[in-house]
């Protein structure tokens, strides 16, 4: 894995107590630059930008420096590290926030440095829009920039988050946040409508639905992976993120195959991550098995066009 | 086209009355059969069993007609036509039934003549489950079943319909009826659970979100086709039955690929069918503009995959 494929992720780290239908666990690795980071770092080199407090386990910290990711830019700040409390009920669809601790996260100001800057790769967490044009602006010249959001942010500077579409080379949505985001619920025309105010692709994620890009050339599908061991649903989109830009690092092009394949890859990270609490699985995977089911997506929809009339 | 290719559909021919957000229409010619008819009568010859009344206008008889469809088993019985009247609200997904009126096809009871008994490729469409079996149980070796439901079955007659599923090579359910019938929410093991009970294969139809072949050997997946110009979706579900079975029955092959393009013809169908009230698409549409619509299918999944690790 070289420099050149190195991915830089600016998010959270945070300690998550989580309650599914399958079981619950308290104060588990989370937050979105430990998923992301656990899912790319199968592919690529990765780099954390986020901060944790003087509470966080030295365990967790050796987690991901075993997976190799540079943790050099992971301060940590005097105080608690963020903490998130949810539950799912038995659709698993929604997770419901019974406690958010920002904690050192209140004041977190992303610090990059000259190497952080040089990175060819950029994840942007669902952090604060602001946040996230301010680490774009620090970029020299990345080769691929990726983001996220929430539908906190959404409903509170959806202007901002617009310019992030615009700024970045793909967005990643859910659903519920491309409709609340283009004010259509039918999430073709909402694509359309983001492409319209000046997003260049986005990429909106349908959970067991599947995932698609779309962007002014291009509209390209994966179906989800049939997962029949859920448990816990936490993290799956930034594990999709990870899976996705880990797969565009790896192989370094953007053009249609790598764009599908990637998506093959962000849905197999996701699949592995909801089989277990925390990344558990995310971190005991392995090329083969990640292969294996990237493989199996791929079989699903792929054929030969055979002439029709 | 040959006879080797024929389909029989057994199903309803109606006069519908539909409200959508975007206009109106009344006594439109509507029913499973016709819509199924005028999408599989594009890629293989059609046979009619069905059944209508003295007041059925002979310019829908005439529409049928004029797309080769053999309408020599659609009876003419005394009385009045079914009807159907219903509304979709802005939403589009699913019909409000204001007023069915079965009239003569209350007493419908399919007639086959030795044609229809011979005839390779067979629909049954969404009528009674006692109908469907009497029907397969006088058919002579056919080529390849297929079939429908709805939850009006599903909730009165759940092991008749459990019944057809064992007794045809693929069943055709929305997620709605998928869910009802396996009571089970999330998809992948809703299907599971249908081919535990005994069902060789089953396609699951999702609407805009694609849809979903599932038998004990092989999954596969199709996008649904992006319309933006959503109109009716009445018959979307008997018009992707038309293009899937339609294209089985030209290539004469069901094995994986064929399949898989069979789904793209059967979405690229629906996708016509809900652009228009009736099926005044599905009437209008030719090859050239079929083929376009299953080529961009192909396009939005088709990748080579490269080598990963």
């Amino acid at each position: 894995m070289s420099a050149s494929q190195r991915i830089l992720v600016v998010g959270s780290v945070a300690l998550d107590s989580i309650r599914t239908p399958y079981g619950e666990v308290t104060e588990a690795l989370g937050g979105s630059a430990s998923y992301f980071s656990f899912s790319a770092s199968h592919f690529a080199p990765v780099s954390v930008v986020a901060v944790v407090g003087e509470d966080f386990p030295i365990e967790h910290r050796d987690r991901l420096l075993e997976r190799g990711v540079d943790l050099a830019g992971l301060e940590m700040a005097p105080g608690r590290t963020f903490r998130w409390r949810g539950e799912y009920a038995a659709e698993l669809g929604h997770a419901h926030t019974l406690e958010t601790q920002l904690n050192v996260f209140a004041d977190f100001h992303p610090r990059l440095t000259d190497a952080h800057r040089r990175t060819p790769y950029v994840f942007l967490a669902n952090i604060d829009p602001e946040l996230q044009l301010e680490v774009l602006g620090q970029m020299r010249r990345p080769t691929l920039t990726l983001s996220d959001t929430m539908n906190y942010w959404i409903a509170r500077k959806p202007d901002r988050v617009f310019e992030v579409l615009r700024r970045v080379d793909i967005a990643l949505l859910n659903e519920e946040e491309a409709s609340a985001l283009s004010g259509e619920t039918h999430l073709a025309r909402a694509a359309d409508r983001l492409l319209d105010r000046g997003a260049n692709a986005v990429i909106i994620k349908k959970g067991e639905h599947g995932a698609l890009y779309h962007s002014r050339e291009e509209r390209f599908f994966t179906p989800a992976y049939p997962v029949t061991a859920l448990t816990d649903p936490t993290g799956a989109g930034d594990s999709f993120a990870g899976g996705f830009l880990g797969s565009l690092a790896r192989f370094g092009r953007s053009d249609g195959a790598a764009i599908c394949q990637a998506m093959a890859c962000g849905t197999a990270m996701a699949s592995l991550a909801i089989e277990s609490f925390s990344p558990q699985r995310l971190i005991g995977t392995a090329p083969p098995e990640i292969e294996g089911r990237v493989r199996a997506l791929h079989h699903m929809v792929h054929y030969d066009l055979s002439p029709m009339f």
